[in-house]
């Protein structure tokens, strides 16, 4: 894989140029992704011409070449959110992400697969770690173009598991910051409370570096890990949910982090928040049924059959169910708050298992709802496999608001299983 | 004006046809238009042909026509967001809400003018109770359109003071509902976490009709007021900025409301709810920033003086400075919900004074920017003038997420000054 923030060191030193860097990726994604998949749309040359501009290696992304999942608008690319309504379609502005990516000096190389409105209909990706399997959705591209080395980095979305679960089958790092960490303004709308962009790289420390460059936060912790971590391991009310394959990885998180010096404690999460992972569905359903209302009114027989199946039912959601939802959502919120004055991360499985093999599934988000929807910090942290060599992750949670110590938290994990 | 709500009962009964109110707004517009400018576009024939559906009457809008601001996308129409850098752009798909209102079975007969991107740059629409002075913004057609009696309808929004200071200024009810009652998925973003769709109708049940038609929520009120409810007067620490005929509304508002029998009494707002006021700027430019770039890194030179002058100072807030702006508004939002223990409604100006002769500027958004972060419901009702015969309106602010409760403290002080 392409380290993002050691290689923004070399461009920043002039050891690397900018264009060379681009003509690495697009080998490497001319060798690769005729069977990956990852890509949507391509723009070489337009990443070519952006490198060649003078001083570039001093801005904050240095002239790293990034992927945009395809349900972000981009002015210079086709936008198709995974559906043939809107093939071809040219969106008239920019995302915010992208003004943030081309500001801070990033290159769009491309834009990467996504499902059918970042839903649940696979899209044809390849796992780069075992093309048999799927590379989880619906940041499947995003994910699947890290992992094979095409990219250093890619921006993605989670609405209900859409960061952590492809980052964790395709054996990556996988960020998705704190709510509204990043604006979804020009982002293909699912569920307004949901949706949030998140980025992919090889370590924590490339996506920290990422995300500080596009933020101007204080979120490049370089080589900091944090120190002796509190930890809660919540297996949750979905542990059964669990292969042994995470269960598995579960236990050698705890051990690595045990033996580096972690004080680590398994706990039940308290009804309160454990209620709210029925409340996301809830709220998903109603917004959606907003969200894709145009699409669903008047091009019904030209979505997926899953896609519309799961709009028809969204449509009996209530707005007292909503409101319902949300209130239960911000009690489980603060409570959670509550609980990390005693803890300084949770650690939880990324996903039920490795990634499937096949197509026809993208796997499933049951261990990444509730932290959507409570809006916290979460990392898939690599360095775990099963027994046939496919990448299992473990998932990092962190409070609400405080990204920097969710990713010290995750660095840590990270060093410690690499021990 | 023509009253929603009475003309959704006539045409329920058959007494008015749909094709034949369609053709009545369309003689108003045709005779008033020209000199008022309420509308950037017009398809009065795609609203006679959906006028023609059968059945059309039984739907909760039973076949109103409505106006959208132009900041809200239309796939049949227009939408250029009131600046020439998207002439004659035409968006994909429609606005959630805009689905809201053909699913609720009203017509959308015309885009209604906003300033810039809804921001301060005056856009040529002359208010119809004096056509030599503005009638507000940014919503400046929808309110004007609605006081012209050329719909009963109109969508609009708010993220300083966009609904509630052109209703007043124009003599129309205005109504900013509880945050996200209405989503914004489709409107062109200025600011997330202050972006609120509103409506326009002549009288408080004709928005709350509207609002439970739109939304399948209890806000149809009818005849209904509130009963003796418990009034805190709010100047502000603003209220020097209120002309003498902003504080005469008040007096009389108040005057009315004790003769018909409400508890009234005059309060200083906590200064921690009177700190928010300073947050919104704050929150708002960060995120324009953000919201603009394209616009802003792109098209610099197509913009107005006073929109690229914004977004240059805008670029300066810092993230710090951001989640600074928004734990005083988390606070103020709490402080506020604890105030609602004693009293039903907040009242207070709805604008500085009357609509400004002239059309140099909209007018300030002074008595607003503070609920708009607070996402409250907040009401302009009318019933007051100013010496020269000028609408002069005054504000009802209710308790967060209790729009019924607000519409019905609204009612009763509409009747109480009609009487």
């Amino acid at each position: 894989m392409l380290l993002a923030r050691d290689l923004a060191l070399e461009l920043l030193s002039g050891r690397l140029s900018p264009i060379d860097l681009v003509a690495r990726c697009a080998e490497t994604i001319a060798a690769r992704d005729p069977e990956i998949g990852a890509f949507a749309a391509l723009d070489i040359a337009g990443a070519e011409a952006a490198a060649a501009v003078p001083g570039l290696a001093a801005a904050p992304l240095a002239g790293l070449p990034l992927a945009i999942k395809d349900v972000i608008d981009t002015r210079d690319l086709p936008t198709q959110y995974g559906s043939d309504l809107y093939a071809g379609h040219r969106p008239a502005a920019d995302a915010a992400v992208v003004r943030q990516v081309k500001r801070a000096g990033g290159l769009v190389i491309g834009k990467s697969v996504t499902t059918e409105f970042a839903f649940m209909q696979p899209a044809g990706t390849r796992n780069p770690r075992r093309l048999t399997h799927t590379p989880g959705g619906s940041s499947s591209g995003s994910a699947a173009a890290v992992a094979a080395g095409m990219v250093p980095l890619a921006l993605g979305t989670q609405t209900g598991g859409s960061v952590i679960r492809p980052a964790a089958f395709c054996g990556v790092t996988g960020y998705k910051p704190t709510f509204r960490t990043l604006p979804t303004v020009g982002m293909k709308t699912f569920s307004w409370h949901l949706d949030t962009l998140g980025l992919f790289g090889a370590r924590v420390c490339d996506v920290g570096f990422a995300a500080a460059a596009l933020t101007g936060r204080d979120l490049d912790i370089g080589d900091a890990v944090a120190q002796a971590p509190r930890i809660a391991v919540v297996r949750t009310a979905r542990a059964h949910l669990a292969e042994p394959a995470s269960h598995a990885a579960l236990d050698a998180a705890i051990a690595a982090a045990t033996r580096a010096g972690a004080v680590v404690r398994e706990i039940a999460l308290p009804d309160e928040i454990e209620a709210a992972d029925a409340a996301h569905p809830v709220i998903q359903d109603f917004e959606g049924n907003l969200a894709l209302a145009d699409e669903f009114d008047l091009h019904r027989d030209r979505l997926s059959a899953v896609l519309a199946a799961y709009l028809t039912r969204a449509a009996a959601v209530t707005p007292d169910a909503y409101d319902e939802a949300r209130r239960t959502a911000k009690r489980a919120r603060q409570r959670l708050g509550d609980l990390f004055a005693d803890y300084d991360m949770l650690l939880t499985f990324s996903a039920p298992g490795a990634a499937p093999a096949g197509f026809e599934t993208t796997g499933s988000p049951a261990f990444n709802r509730l932290w959507t929807l409570m809006g916290t910090p979460c990392l898939n942290v690599t360095g775990c496999a099963d027994a046939q060599g496919l990448p299992v992750g473990v998932q990092i949670v962190g409070r609400f608001g405080r990204d920097r110590a969710a990713l010290l938290s995750a660095a840590f994990l990270e060093r410690a299983l690499a021990n």
